[in-house]
């Protein structure tokens, strides 16, 4: 905890061990998170000065101070796992904010809505590189990355517009949070599909039914085994008792969703999701949103750091470009059709909330980079996508809902916090 | 972020690389995480019913569990950075609950209470150690470890008791800190005289020499640039600006602290104290019990995994009931003597309520076990006395304070959370 000053008496094979089983002191450590928050931050707080998401702006400190541009910010395996705490509270957060109910309530158009607008995007995300001339597996990361819309990233947009309540976004966020699923579940099937020789079919059809009886039994089961234990939860001594219960299924459930391959945020996003109608009655908002703010920008950072902004040539950016725009009109199209009989309005309205792709996408990307399938210049093209739709959708979105926007100063207390 | 299924086409140089760098998947550390946050705040939970200290519990839980007793959960490297990171949240809360002005107000008896409350606790240690025969190496680490009052726990008994806001209650509160900065700079003298060869006098000078004037800058200096920057603070459009602003300043003091040869908590605690005239104001208090609540227990659950409790076999039981009760009268002793024209009852009140040793005490072990200067049982023998001294002093407390204890329902809002 503390650095000893002049400590040449430990050169002792045991003192040796320690180094090297601990690269690298507290100081450095501490300048790093010092180092990695206040520059997320202060670029974020830059990008919201200019209307743009602060998202953006953590994602671009990465990318400018990490190993692939200034080279000032390393980070350490330590500060990748922060980031990956980070990655959960954010889903945490996210989950807190919607009700299960009100997923129920638009249930079968949102999950009509969320299918059209998965198969749509990987269609032509996978026909697109491929006819570029790129490898099965590179398409397939990409169509995959291509699938899901960030529940986070909508939130947050339809939040600022203050239109939260009306049904359209509630079918924006309820078919949002179905395609986070759907693109996970492609997420599983993709990693099992490359990872050389024949698809494992077995092993993915338990995969899917694994999925699909978790995100039924989180949305139908476990609100009401919550309501259950509810007053047991008020009763404990421990101070903030209910926090500590949020949190520890928070933790467990992003440990189940890892353990049964899907990826550990989904697990998070369902435990907010449990949780969501006791948010306000228990006060976890302002806390949760404590941990969040703190850890979140280590996430985003780490997304940047991961992008060599050099790979943008010709062709990359070329491709990236086109990915992009197929990105933001596959939506439109697969999104919409289901919602043809609504008028065009609400055809565009959800084909254009539905734009921005955010942490699944990413997440798709790196672990195609991580586990070598997927080139660098790939994750680039699927970063570019997914800074490109997130920062399209707003101003798009703020135009085709004027009239609708509630005023300035009837503000939600709950918002999210990235 | 995601374990992928079958993974067998990956054997290339690069992904071996990756792997020895990452020796665990996300599923192993997201269960790491759950495990030791659930049954810290468990085992909590239980001493809490008992009206026992949760922080012991917490502690318990990690010697219960650890690695020399049950062994079902051995931290990796991130756990005890994440640990890190909890020990300066638990006195970046702290800080946030003591206003520099009281503390500047009860400065000038506090300071002869801290002083004569470190002199006597680390000669009768010292002299205790020496006695039985232990190197001076040895007797120095717990002499120094019986110095410090934790700042942490004394307060959360004292808001327990509702007796936060009497004189009596304030100089021990700022008593304490300031034997927490007179233990921590005795640490780094500690640290220097027994890294073999003679001390670095004029290196001690000068570290004894930044910690004073960290310390006086961040009572009457600091505070004043805060109020100034205010008004800025809340303009700024990043939501949570104030947490976002409160929480670098304590990540870039941390880091000063350390770098400047002082433990990184001490920089912590006043990066709290700065912001504590404005916690109320900017809200702060929920957003970091939040995170205080969340990564406090892996520090906790860290101290008590480091504890061989094996090693209490009868010669070291002896030594550690001996120097817990040295700890006990020493405080008593030394913190009642400057108070002796204030009546008995003060002496005793101060007294014990300086007894609570605690993260200070447990650093300076850990410090000591770390670097091999002390043995697993001069270890041992701290924690023993760190436990012992919490456990008896809220009682003692309850019972001196009857009378003065305010009604239940009055429960300050602000409260620690460990």
């Amino acid at each position: 905890m503390d650095e000893l000053p002049n400590f040449a008496a430990c050169h002792s094979a045991l003192s040796y061990a320690f180094a090297v089983a601990m690269p690298q002191g507290p100081e450095q450590f501490l300048l790093e998170l010092f180092a990695v928050f206040v520059s997320a931050k202060v670029v974020g707080e830059i990008f919201g000065r200019f209307r743009l998401p602060s998202v953006l702006g953590e994602i671009l400190a990465g990318i400018v101070l990490g190993p692939y541009a200034l080279a000032w910010i390393r980070p350490s395996n330590i500060i990748y796992s922060v980031a990956q705490v980070g990655a959960i509270f954010v889903l945490f957060s996210a989950g807190l904010q919607i009700s299960p109910r009100d997923l129920i309530r638009v249930g079968s158009k949102a999950v009509q809505v969320a299918l059209a607008g998965v198969v749509v995007p990987f269609l032509l995300g996978f026909g697109y590189m491929k006819s570029r001339g790129d490898a099965s597996s590179e398409a397939v990361f990409v169509g995959a990355a291509m699938v899901a819309t960030s529940v986070a990233i909508t939130a947050r947009v339809l939040a600022d517009l203050r239109v939260l309540s009306t049904q359209t976004a509630r079918i924006i966020l309820g078919a949002a949070v179905f395609d986070d699923i759907l693109g996970m579940l492609l997420l599983a099937v993709v990693a099992g599909l490359t990872s050389g020789g024949a698809p494992h079919w077995p092993h993915l059809a338990i995969l899917a039914g694994e999925a699909a009886g978790f995100a039924l039994f989180m949305m139908f089961v476990a609100p009401r085994i919550v309501s259950r234990i509810e007053p047991g939860v008020e009763q404990l001594s421990t101070q903030n008792a209910s926090l500590i219960v949020a949190l520890a299924l928070c933790l467990f459930l992003s440990w189940l969703a890892a353990r049964i391959g899907m990826a550990a945020i989904i697990g998070a996003f369902f435990a907010g999701l449990v949780f969501a109608d006791y948010a306000p009655q228990w006060n976890l908002q302002p806390r949760v949103a404590g941990i969040t703010e703190f850890l979140a920008p280590f996430f985003f950072f780490a997304i940047g750091v991961r992008l060599n902004l050099r790979l943008f040539t010709g062709n990359i950016l070329l491709a990236a470009a086109i990915v992009s725009l197929l990105a933001i009109i596959s939506k439109i199209i697969g999104c919409g059709l289901p919602l043809l009989g609504e008028g065009w309005r609400t055809v565009f309205r959800v084909g254009v909330g539905m734009t921005p792709r955010g942490e699944v996408a990413l997440i798709v990307a790196l672990v195609g980079l991580e586990s070598g399938i997927v080139l660098q210049s790939t994750y680039a093209i699927v970063v570019f996508m997914t800074a490109v739709t997130t920062l399209i959708a707003p101003p798009v979105l703020r135009h085709l809902f004027r009239g609708e926007m509630q005023q300035k100063d009837e503000r939600p207390a709950a918002q999210l916090q990235l």
